[in-house]
């Protein structure tokens, strides 16, 4: 115990507490993420958690924030890879990150619409992002990103999205399977808004070896 | 005003009293639907619209049961067209209803997690729905519908909504454009999720005089 009790600056304090925020959140949702457990986990008061965060809503928005940062950290894209396998390698650390924090991706996902216009900021932050990173994929497979295009691939974060915690609750397939399936559809959703040649998805969908799927 | 006034079986001013809300909900959100101006409408007291439906709440899920009944009574699949000018035609129809109501599908999409148990159930009751005809119109053209492209038509339907929310939130591309990416996508998807070979894609995205687009 007398490890908890060590006296942090006040930035170390603050820091400790989100991650202690983040931490739990993997296996509850937000809403549920009891600032009381917090404090004891960190072996300080209620009170003392406050001094640091001005309401428990406060805290939370700096816990989402957090774990949105993580799991944009943990799903960067490896610019050495070409486009299709740096797109199965980000599904799969999205996935990875995603079977860790089951409860708190869906809540992140399901939540989006939570009403809190500052938890939606973050939410709305994150899929820009994902979507951004996504523009440079399909830019790097040879596809003209105009406004459908772009407009296809905010439509494609909320198919994977979707899907995924779809998966979570239902399985049904094999995590290989469903990675797959992800990894092809973006090539796909691409070529559905593109005037350009089926060739080129034939051409991709079939770069099988180059994605390691059968 | 007479007209407003007149005395009504309790079946037929609660239908009617549903059917103004239905109207309303055009422009404006759920939660910003007044009792108030409800009762005024229907030139009746606030206090006798309480004594057809409970509560404020109840009024409200039966205003977004009649709304998604309306939009699934009128997206409904055309069983004589072949399933792509089914589909061109189902979407075509899913779009007129947007526009006319954009608030009220906003509301429905994005206020899908509204934290309220009763109107998700009447959210993700009209999406099954949906998906449960998509799955008829894949199966139509020829794909397999096994536990892969089931997950992948859920998906879909996310992937429709995001790209309709953006597009009336921010525009940036014809309306026919977006009407033909659309119709082009559910192929692809299915496509994305199959062993198919990419000639039934080719096929399907080719007969372009069959749903009309470029």
């Amino acid at each position: 115990m007398s490890g908890k009790r060590t006296r942090l600056t006040p930035q170390a304090r603050r820091a400790q507490l989100i991650d202690l925020g983040v931490e739990m959140l993997a296996t509850r949702r937000l809403d549920d993420l009891s600032v009381e457990l917090i404090a004891k986990s960190a072996g300080i008061s209620r009170g003392l958690l406050f001094h640091y965060f001005p309401s428990k809503q406060d805290f939370h928005l700096e816990v989402a924030r957090a774990a949105a940062a993580e799991m944009l950290r943990r799903t960067e894209a490896d610019t050495e890879l070409t486009p299709v396998e740096a797109l199965h390698r980000a599904l799969t650390s999205f996935m990875d990150y995603v079977e860790e924090n089951p409860d708190n991706y869906k809540s992140l996902v399901r939540g989006a619409a939570s009403g809190d216009a500052k938890m939606r900021a973050i939410f709305d932050g994150t899929r820009a992002t994902m979507a951004q990173r996504v523009i440079e994929v399909i830019g790097g497979m040879g596809f003209e990103v105009d406004a459908r295009t772009r407009l296809a691939i905010h439509g494609w974060v909320a198919y994977v999205e979707e899907c995924v915690v779809r998966w979570i609750d239902d399985g049904g397939l094999e995590r290989d399977d469903l990675l797959e399936m992800l990894t092809k559809s973006l090539p796909a959703i691409a070529l559905s808004a593109s005037d350009a040649d089926v060739g080129t998805l034939a051409s991709i969908l079939t770069a099988e070896q180059a994605i390691g799927v059968k």
